[in-house]
């Protein structure tokens, strides 16, 4: 492990990583990813992960713990304050952060539980979904090319370490669908049955659409079931990872 | 009804609306509320609220529905698109607005199906757990003192017009909750009845709590139960947006 003192603004690292964090998909061409914040790291190191650089602040190093944490890494760059807060997309910059390897957009393996993202804009809500998938038992999340950069600083911080626990799957091509050997669901506001009053397949791949257009004709003409969530409001209106969260939910009870 | 040009950013109402889009809580002070965009507006006048003052762009003036909208109101200003612009909390302008009068923070009403947010911070959550509310047939959401300010304009973003169906009580003091005649109701990581498990009462009164923090010793005291959301995934980390949805529709589940 090498421990680097950098002081310069204009060290190559920190112009790597100020390019990354400044660009939501600049991660696929950097083929790195920045993950930043201690909690991050920590469930980044929980799952096994190996991380090639850890950046941490000054004053980060003085914190046992922290220090603890940038010490996994194979290399550490220690930089004062102000040079981390220009690698921030936060308000308050953290004190550390990693910088992983990207493992690539890759493919879908056929039989796992599964949830389809099809062009979902809010980094946010693509942040929560994944959060709800790894919850409620689902492995892997197809993106489906146009969703949000999953890597990108603002999903990563909204997945709050959940894409540790997932086989995430991006700018994916609706075709790629064809070779799940699970069986796609959909909400529809149309759909005659309420998810509660079906037995639900298990394990299977649930589709959600964008915030406003919902889940395209090509993809929902591959859904072998699409079904209503009740809502005796009367609304017709939940936010895409509130309508996620009671699907994913609802699939875990019925195997419960 | 009257209708003005405006072309000067020094006219006092849209000094005043620059001041309200640029202050997340100025509505307490100002009074009034800023409603913008066609589909708040809609969703607006489909409640039957009545606006005093409509804002609309030349070119929005030109569109059928959207004059058709602005009518509705006692008085419209048509405004250069640049000085919509400045009102805009939105990247893209939206064409059209209102300015609608402020209830004021309001008082729990005692018997009503009822969501407690408790310093809930992100106003995109906030406004997904009202939309959850509205759509699993939650009539009431009272914020205690500390959460986001329902009326600001994000929260209306995200609430997509769930406001106008709801009864909303904001900067409450955890105290109020006493008169509320319904038991209140939390999740907890540490419950041993997991939600499906239990016959939940109806009406109730959610509990959702802080993003980082959950729901304080205080307000948790008050609760008559606390619940396990199953997550076999065993993360024990949803949004709080996804596990208020999770648990409004296990109670219309129920019901159902």
């Amino acid at each position: 492990m090498t421990v680097k003192h950098v002081t310069s603004r204009d060290n190559p690292l920190l112009v790597r990583l100020r390019k990354l964090a400044g660009d939501p998909g600049g991660y696929r061409k950097a083929g790195e990813v920045w993950l930043e914040g201690d909690h991050l790291v920590s469930a980044f190191l929980h799952r096994g992960g190996r991380a090639p650089q850890a950046v941490i602040t000054e004053r980060g190093w003085e914190n046992d713990r922290l220090r603890e944490l940038a010490n996994q890494a194979d290399a550490v760059a220690i930089v004062p304050e102000a040079l981390m807060a220009g690698l921030g997309t936060l308000e308050s910059p953290v004190p550390l952060g990693f910088v992983v390897p990207w493992a690539g957009a890759g493919a879908p393996r056929p039989s796992e539980p599964t949830v389809v993202l099809d062009r979902l804009q809010d980094a946010g809500n693509v942040g929560a979904v994944l959060r709800s998938a790894s919850a409620f038992g689902f492995t892997q999340v197809v993106a489906i090319k146009g969703t949000a950069a999953l890597w990108s600083p603002k999903v990563l911080r909204a997945g709050m370490g959940a894409h540790f626990a997932l086989h995430l799957v991006e700018a994916a091509d609706p075709s790629v669908l064809d070779g799940l050997r699970v069986p796609l669901v959909a909400t529809s506001s149309h759909a005659a049955q309420a998810l509660h009053e079906v037995r639900l397949p298990w394990p299977c791949a649930w589709v959600m659409g964008h915030e406003g257009q919902g889940v395209s004709a090509d993809l929902m003409a591959r859904c072998a079931l699409a079904l209503r969530i009740p809502q005796p409001g009367g609304e017709e209106s939940l936010n895409v990872a509130a309508a996620a969260a009671v699907c994913l939910y609802e699939s875990a009870r019925q195997r419960a």
